[in-house]
């Protein structure tokens, strides 16, 4: 593991909840999107956490995300509604959008589990999916056509934590294979494929133009069906709501390639929720789902593991940790804070 | 390939129609089971057509399905409805509850791909899910503890045929398994474990006590991936309706082990169709389809293949040769269905 400092949660959503309103983002909104920020640092998911705030920094300063931007309708039915985020901030666009269920026009709007954890607070099943700068070659294919385009969705129980999914579809997450790169270590086979469409275990090799694969990998491990995975996120995240798919989603940061062409406006995401009792009295379908994960953890484990966990439970005891101990940023991380804080003059504050 | 023998397409439906009906199935209810068990025929997956019909057959003959089961709303709100098929054939109930949305107490309902194809008919995005008899291990678990649990969506393009994704949520279909059992091959390395939960190429060591792995199949491959998705599938299909979930679903065939216990009634299926117009306007929509589906046929193809195809491509192929030239039925399959025809005294008809 990289070396990294502590830093207490509320310090580092203090610090953001600056850095975009000195932005000129609203206050409201600017708590807004610091509370996804943290969500991802809290739950372990680093890639999605501050992070990434120099790049929101550079968007922002650079005028390519409209910090005001007004979040509308563009069409709605009774149980359903397209909205136009604007080009606003997705970590802003998407949770106003959660709350009324699709919409289009926005930026990278954070980790997909942070909206299925808002809708469980209202006993419903929320599920939430999003587009994202191509990256991932369809199978039998050599280049890089379409998002790691996560889903996640949220299941509670009555005495036991929920079940939440939060996934990429793609065989691993890009983060896994830049840290590979930064210590000089070589990738599992099937994760990704060299320029020429080869397989590779080099880094490198995917990241200089080559393509990560999909869930699956390749045709004996089902890559078809993690390549049908990425593309069904793609159409209801971007094609239903007027977004640009594919590979002409547009990219989160600056240095990324800008797309050949324009098919329609922003990235895309798709959020749902179903209300339980529409279906089943909540009480019962809670005991089930508490009954199912108490009969899934009694599995009999593989060989070498301490069996099945439930989809959650690492990020949930990854909070539990980071809310007593701090959120350890590496140093890369931490100087790219200190640069935001230095042309912003917000002071970041001591580390733990 | 094993020898197989061609039969006329319409010879196959008359003779499954007659079948049900000599089985107390009601004619009309025969004709959408024979439809649904024929779409697997031409579609290609041979493991859910006339290849099950003796199972329906032993199924209904024994009392364990009733043919002429009432199928009955037990809860329902504007958009939503759960469906008690009361035991009933789920290639009856399936339709039914598609036409509805959502639906609990059945038998198995045939291939998920079936339901989203009627739903693209009415410019609709249908989705479809069903939990299925124990049978892959969530990832480092050494038992079976779900289902293959597959999903179906589709998207239908103006000038383009449909983007029809159906995949099961396992690495591979248990189908494979068999038929490498039966000519005495081994499996690729990620789709089962033996009995001990070591993994296995062993097809008997799989079928004998061992289990599938889900999609992504271990650790690096993104395993815990395809446990997700397969758990969602349950819990969506199941849980929700009231239906039985995980290990406890019942088992499709006589031969298959019973669940230690019940939690629920019959096994569960998820329907789903999104109005596209809610959300865009609909022929919008198609062309940007069309225009999605040309572009990844671009994709520069990986070395030693032709490129991507697009999800529905292999089954729109396999029906057009199965029309013109007959379904291909191995000679296990056609003395099972010679044995009903023996049984009834229904004809079965001559091959092509």
């Amino acid at each position: 593991m990289p070396d990294t400092t502590l830093f207490p949660p509320e310090q580092l959503f203090d610090f953001t909840v600056r850095v975009f309103q000195h932005l000129g983002v609203p206050e409201a909104d600017a708590r807004t999107a610091a509370t996804v920020l943290q969500a991802a640092d809290l739950r372990g998911i680093d890639s999605h956490g501050v992070a990434r705030l120099h790049t929101y920094f550079d968007m922002l300063q650079l005028g390519r995300i409209d910090p005001k931007a007004n979040v509308t309708i563009v069409r709605e039915s009774p149980s359903t509604a397209t909205v136009d985020g604007g080009n606003g901030l997705g970590l802003v666009v998407g949770p106003k959008a959660n709350a009324i269920a699709m919409e289009s026009n926005t930026n990278h709007y954070g980790i997909a589990g942070y909206y299925v954890l808002e809708a469980l607070k209202r006993d419903l099943i929320g599920w939430s999916m999003t587009n994202a700068t191509k990256s991932v070659a369809p199978l039998w294919g050599a280049e890089r056509m379409l998002g790691t385009n996560p889903m996640a969705i949220a299941f509670p129980g009555l005495e036991e934590p929920p079940i939440v999914i939060d996934m990429a579809t793609s065989a691993a997450a890009y983060g896994k294979i830049e840290i590979a790169r930064r210590v000089g270590k070589s990738i599992p086979k099937g994760w990704a494929i060299d320029r020429n469409g080869a397989p590779t275990t080099d880094p490198n090799a995917m990241i200089d133009g080559g393509a990560q694969l999909p869930l699956g990998s390749d045709r004996d491990g089902g890559g078809h069906k993690g390549y049908g995975l990425a593309l069904m996120v793609d159409v209801l995240s971007a094609v239903l709501s007027g977004a640009n798919w594919g590979p002409f989603t547009p990219p989160f940061a600056l240095r990324q390639e800008m797309p050949a062409r324009s098919v329609g406006k922003g990235i895309g995401h798709f959020f749902g929720a179903l209300r339980i009792d529409a279906f089943i009295d909540p009480d019962e379908f809670k005991r089930q789902i508490d009954d199912f994960v108490r009969t899934l953890r009694k599995t009999r484990p593989a060989p070498g593991t301490t069996g099945p966990l439930i989809p959650g439970d690492p990020e949930r005891e990854a909070e539990a940790i980071r809310r007593r101990e701090g959120i350890p940023l590496v140093a890369a991380v931490v100087d790219e804070l200190r640069d935001i804080s230095r042309q912003t003059g917000i002071p970041l504050g001591n580390k733990h």
